[in-house]
């Protein structure tokens, strides 16, 4: 019998177990590996919790044991330690939220807390690890100086270019759009069947061969396309982890969709699509070949701000005061869009309240009423009504099809709308990092003269600066050109899925009114 | 200045004024007549008070001044006093009840509640009157056994024939249905414009010349219906007095809406649209007529139970415990209806309240921010967007129209659906009296052979009795007959009305965002 230390939420298909602090439960097995025991709660049920969790000698100690939570054991400036678990059962109220049809506390939905969310399962072992380098490059020690006045840039690295397009610059488009499917979840294990994991299976337009991840899988993918283009490219966060469905089977579902979404967002960037990570990713031919290639992604030195030295804009540099306006008016835009965004999600939120809890009820009861009526006539020993009471009978039944109807209908449109925005939610959180990183740049670069003055840089390094700062502002324009156009292109396409759901919808229920009316006598 | 003795409600449009028992109200005027005074209350409102509201000299005592509300100051058994004011005003909370699409108490609805609204204004001098005879007839001292010990019957009336149709017992409907037409609404004025009233024009089909009618002639009218029929027929209550509109405008519209309900009721059954007192009402010449017929009609003496010596089956004498075990089957049958009907209220009287309160809140908050969003994407500065921004603003556009649609539809058909459930949970409220009324000459007959052999009767005595009481069985199934065959037509038609509407407004729906789905790009 051991004492639990802090609340852990197990993660839903994992064999875990979530425990609270205070509770005490039996160690069942402590020969598990990977920093996991195996314990018993008091209700008898029975998984696995990481060992530092629980008041249990350190016998087992893993090498990539995670510190308590909520203590600020840190080795060096950038790591972030993995308390993420107990702050984020917090944040998710420990709520369902596999889909929309649960109440959210407003910061569910809130992927952009990712500053909250530092922690990580080691991608190896199960266990929490610290992030390999910091979530914020652009915000590291180092900042943008280290590349507006790096002594030399990549050496014959694959360049990224951008050209002048009509709305400005834009990123350079493959002629054939990379996509991909997520499907066909599938149970696996390991540990010998202690351990139960999920793999999907991702196949790319490209070769069109299937291969298997799991969600640590594009956990590390994610990492990877932080570490190495977030200083230039809002890299979405993953749907929440932490997110647990009322089944298992809803939230592998739901899970499969939201991996879905944001693979498919990935695949739509230029820069990410061609990134070599994420080739390795969908591509990767065997066991073998993908372990070379993460090993090779994670020895990576071109990440950070050192991804604007694989940027190579085909036009003259840019005016400073200009592209500022341009990034105060797309802060601003932004800015105004989280908000708008954010209504629609709480409006969206409440409407799906109401469309599956007291709308399809009262419809239900008006159809009930109808056919307890029926009945009643059909009791009153008059001759001739049975056409009377069939017609109502049909009509209270039209009533309870319809409030099934109703109850249903949120996640055939609203559903879409709801996630098209909540996306969006997340993607808007991660422009201030990304402006941010663009805005240091300026500053420094405005500090030229005065560097030179006190000779901290020379005067050639601050033309160099000058020249390198218009690559980041290049960038940043691409990327707000891309993030236009994927806007207008999605938000169309959710908006006509909506509407013609909708449509459909009430077309449907007419036609049954229709159907009902037509069996009443025509007088 | 004066106390008030009594709560008194006034009835709107005529210049009353309503006061609470202690107030403190200034008598302008004691010079009315009729047993009003002017008074004008503390907030300087002035109207008119009944006199003996009021603690005043008696200096105008009227003829007819109700006794105080309350107090059982009776005169003889049959006296019903005029003290219903201060009792409906509490029944009605006070509050407004001119349409559904308020919240009403459930006691507001009962239309059934006669025997608490007792009293009545004086048809002559508009004061508050005792009951010519009890409102139920049936229950008077003399009881059935009035007809059926009665010597002699009437002498020389008009016969009303029932005949054995198809379903049994059915009165002799007249080849051409009655009909009427309640209109035009008019504000007129007595006492020099002190007291002003509405009248409404009602035009039967029969003369198609239109007849002035206030809402006390319909009470008259009520009241000698009641008199003359109410032991044989259910005579539905008229709308009720005291429910007031928000505004007077409204409050016309829907008592006249609901005075046009009763009389095509009224027109609807043969003993009533054929009687005497009903054709004067619909067909006097002129005031002098009127004045005579009411005259008449007052002193009619075939009234209470002595109905049933007018009626006359053309058919052998009926089998007692047959006709208990319909009687108990149709007792039942209109419990279970009233049941049904007062689901269908409540149930109804919900969906009102939120298709007119949260529902069209939610589609306005689901427009505007589809339309804050548009005009989010329309400050982005990113050419080429004006389809999208466009398309988004008339779709947030159609979904505040869907808005003021879902507020605006309960009065297009769940409001009939209401009324006409309205109406029945009253004419059923009048079963139990009217079925009474019928048990009562059946344990009379039972008693026979006791009542023969303590000779309170004579053998002979006897014998009428049975076959009386079953003229009064005949009568009581004609009833049952015609309730039935009026309410499957009612209930048809109000169906039929309530899913064509409810289709139309799907439809409509359907249609807007059909529209404004083709805004959008198709891509």
């Amino acid at each position: 019998m051991v004492q639990v230390l802090y609340d852990f939420s197990a993660e839903p298909g994992n064999n875990e177990l979530s425990v609270r602090e205070g509770e005490t439960v039996t160690v069942t097995n402590q020969n598990i590996g990977g920093g996991w025991i195996e314990a018993q709660n008091s209700r008898g049920e029975v998984g696995l919790v990481p060992e530092d969790y629980l008041e249990v000698s350190p016998l087992f100690m893993h090498t990539h044991a995670p510190p308590p939570p909520n203590q600020n054991h840190s080795t060096n400036q950038q790591t972030v330690h993995g308390s993420n678990e107990q702050i984020s059962t917090g944040t998710f109220c420990g709520d369902n939220n596999a889909s929309w049809d649960i109440a959210l506390c407003p910061e569910t939905a809130n992927q952009s807390n990712r500053a909250i969310l530092g922690g990580s399962r080691c991608s190896n072992c199960q266990t929490f690890v610290r992030l390999p380098l910091s979530r914020f490059p652009g915000f590291s020690k180092s900042g943008p100086e280290l590349y507006l006045l790096a002594k030399q840039l990549v050496k014959g690295s694959q360049k990224l270019s951008i050209y002048m397009g009509e709305v400005g610059p834009v990123w350079s488009y493959p002629d054939n759009q990379l996509d991909c499917v997520v499907a066909d979840p599938k149970k696996g294990s390991k540990m010998y069947g202690l351990k139960s994991y999920i793999e999907y299976q991702v196949t790319p337009n490209t070769t069109n061969r299937p291969v298997n991840h799991r969600y640590k899988h594009f956990d590390w993918l994610y990492e990877r396309l932080l570490d190495k283009l977030g200083s230039a490219i809002p890299i979405p966060s993953l749907p929440d982890k932490q997110v647990t469905g009322r089944f298992e089977e809803e939230f592998i579902k739901m899970r499969m969709e939201r991996l879905q979404g944001w693979m498919t967002r990935m695949c739509r960037h230029p820069v990410v699509s061609s990134s070599e990570v994420f080739q390795l990713f969908l591509t990767y031919k065997d066991e073998k070949d993908w372990k070379t290639g993460k090993r090779k992604a994670e020895k990576d030195e071109t990440v950070g701000v050192m991804i604007f030295a694989t940027i190579e804009p085909e036009a003259p540099d840019l005016d400073p005061i200009e592209v500022e306006q341009k990034c105060d008016q797309f802060s601003r835009f932004t800015k105004a869009m989280d908000d708008g965004v954010k209504e629609i999600l709480t409006v969206g939120q409440e409407h799906w309240k109401r469309c599956t809890g007291p709308l399809p009820k009262e419809y239900q009861r008006i159809g009930k009423a109808f056919q307890n009526l029926s009945s009643v006539f059909n009791s009153s020993g008059y001759q001739g009504e049975a056409t009377l009471t069939d017609a109502m009978t049909a009509a209270g039944k039209t009533y309870e099809e319809i409030a099934l109807m109703v109850a249903e209908q949120p996640r055939k449109d609203l559903h879409f709308l709801m996630e098209t925005n909540n996306e969006y939610k997340g993607l808007l959180g991660c422009f201030p990092d990304t402006l941010a990183v663009h805005k240091a740049g300026i500053e420094k670069v405005k500090e030229g003269d005065k560097l030179v003055a006190t000779s901290k840089i020379t005067p050639q390094e601050k033309v160099t600066m000058a020249k390198r700062v218009s690559t980041m502002s290049y960038t940043l324009q691409a990327e707000m050109n891309h993030f236009h156009s994927n806007r207008i292109y999605d938000y169309n396409r959710v908006m006509q899925l909506y509407l013609e759901e909708q449509a459909k919808f009430y077309e449907t229920i007419a036609e049954k009114l229709r159907q009902a009316h037509a069996q009443f006598t025509t007088m």
